[in-house]
């Protein structure tokens, strides 16, 4: 890939560690199912890439299920409380698409817990529409992200966690933009539910993984084979797991000085009248989430292509749809919402990239402003 | 991976082709859905291997939607035929897990089309059948796969598409193990929807893909991004869809070969009194059903992966479980069901292979019979 990369938040370059994963994978091949030696092969890569995962995301290995996604796994998670008596489900307003959808898909009602101006969720709210709930609607599910993936918010889970468990309540946490940049210990969040992506940090494409506690119980929404101790038929992706798991390990090496660079540059914007969405609130080390008022996303993120940087406007998972970010719209940034970029880096970006970035912007933005000056009267 | 494998249809060796796309695809990096430069140079790939994909199974790239596998594939197109009126499914006695228990969990009627004693879909059953359906029931739906994953026996799909058609039906066609190794065209099979898994040509894991005709209307069964037209959520997989397009294309050049070593590997066991399973019917070409009376299907496997040759005792995809063959039990094999062992070659096994395999099995099965011979008196 030639250019500037900075849209790790849609997703991660392979790490070479994920890559050499999977290659010794194919060298072996096998169907984990299988009894014979190339079988029982891929059944140890399989569960040695599931002990990686935990790692990770602070569950027993035992409690970790292998999909093709976070989509998959959080659908998996909702599927799973609505089955088991959750009639209404609370979902943060600035959830991903894939938990906002899949809300909306289950047939259950849905009702939206706000973020405050910072981007964090409002557990005011959220204690208070708990203390009313109304036993008819059965198991309060609530499901909060571990941090945006526009903004890079982090979300206050550990003290939802709290309120959630107050309520006997389902907390499912989509850790997807979290996992392998903060510390996630699904246990520590208190989350009964937490699903991981790995292209995300570093790993191939279509493969996620959901963790349990005990408080949660899992039903199936694939059906067939026995894998996953039935809990997700369909062969294993072998060579996808080990490369998933190869990532988590390496994820959990990364550098935590990502963030100084993110924030020289961002000085950078702000000293042209940028404006950095969530800049109070706790946030990811690699993400920007930057507005320039009256320039919208679109073109910004045609003219940074054009200079050879790649960054996203909001998410990258509208196929290129051009709609307001709901997120920027839920923190009371109608005006705003139009008009952010979201920059992020990851394992393999330099503080030469942020640089490039920055210098970039300040460019196409200075054009920009000539263009649309007021011509003379 | 040491040995002789021979076990492809539960899952094949990677093809070097395979590879060499995913390398190419990973160095690429990027998100389809992301509107830059990696973005677009992810999309491409995925598009081109659409492309390569319907090549293979014969539908327009604007009907292939790419899925985590064939259980996913497989449950999509039964759960949109029950989205769209089904009220009850008839699948094959002999269809594999993925359908059987997607067509349980999907929560109308199920029936079961029974097999004649030569392995093949009995049409007669079904003609009558439909012939007597109750409009209550909605649309008839048919689930009738290409070729049976232990036999080998190849389903007379045209003929039921007739009969289906006649009936304003639906037919579903799970092709996993004849794409790759008998010609299939979907549109000349009159499949309504077809099903395809790359892992069984020699592509990854973890990526399959359905094929569907006008007559079927796609539901999603996962919610959030517009991925694949707005029909399956998620980002793509992309080096796996690569990946799935290089071994499609691959798999189009394989050998004819394969029956001719198979039959003389085949003849070597007849002559020590094996019965080969479906060798009435039209058979894949790579496939082995034999079974030898008296000597279980659990120690054969185990003897011969001791003897460094890896076959499988019916499908791969019970997680090691032992029990009956359900497509033998329905083929009215019940005494050999427990006896039986597949042994399937692919593009990268030798006749060398096969011999190795008989005459590892002439001496197993001949320690066997001395072992098991009657004591004297």
């Amino acid at each position: 890939m030639s250019g500037v990369y900075l849209d790790y938040n849609a997703t991660a370059p392979i790490r070479p560690e994920a890559v050499e994963a999977m290659t010794r994978a194919f060298a072996i091949g096998g169907n984990p199912s299988s009894v014979h030696a190339a079988g029982r092969s891929a059944r140890a890569i399989v569960e040695h890439a599931r002990n990686e995962v935990a790692a990770l995301i602070g569950g027993p290995a035992s409690t970790v299920i292998f999909t093709s996604g976070g989509t998959e796994a959080n659908a998996l998670a909702i599927e799973s409380a609505v089955a088991t008596g959750s009639k209404r489900l609370i979902v943060s307003a600035i959830e991903h698409d894939s938990v906002l959808e899949s809300a909306k898909a289950s047939g259950v009602a849905v009702e939206y817990l706000p973020v405050k101006a910072d981007g964090t969720a409002d557990l005011g709210w959220l204690t208070a529409r708990l203390a009313a709930w109304d036993a008819a609607d059965g198991r309060p599910f609530v499901a909060l992200m571990l941090a945006n993936n526009e903004t890079g918010v982090i979300q206050p889970v550990r003290e939802a966690s709290e309120i959630v468990r107050a309520a006997e309540g389902w907390l499912h946490v989509d850790a997807i933009q979290g996992a392998g940049k903060i510390i996630t210990d699904s246990r520590a969040l208190g989350a009964d539910t937490l699903v991981v992506s790995a292209h995300k940090l570093g790993g191939p494409q279509g493969v996620g993984a959901l963790t349990f506690g005990p408080r949660a119980t899992m039903v199936r929404r694939q059906h067939g084979g026995g894998q996953e101790r039935g809990r997700r038929a369909g062969t294993e992706n072998v060579a996808g797991i080990a490369g998933f798991g190869a990532a988590a390990m390496a994820s959990l090496r990364d550098k935590e000085i990502q963030a100084a660079w993110r924030d020289a540059a961002a000085e950078r914007l702000k000293a042209n009248g940028a404006l950095v969405i969530g800049e109070d609130a706790a946030r990811l080390p690699n993400t920007l989430c930057v507005a320039a008022a009256g320039y919208g996303a679109e073109l910004q993120v045609m003219a940074l292509d054009l200079a050879g940087i790649m960054v996203s406007a909001g998410s990258a998972c509208s196929s290129g749809k051009v709609k307001a970010s709901h997120v920027l719209t839920a923190m009371g940034l109608d005006d705003l919402a139009s008009c952010a970029i979201r920059v992020s880096g990851g394992w393999a970006t330099t503080e030469q990239d942020w640089a490039a970035f920055a210098a970039a912007w300040e460019q196409v933005h200075s054009r920009h402003a000539a263009r649309h000056r007021a011509p003379a009267a």
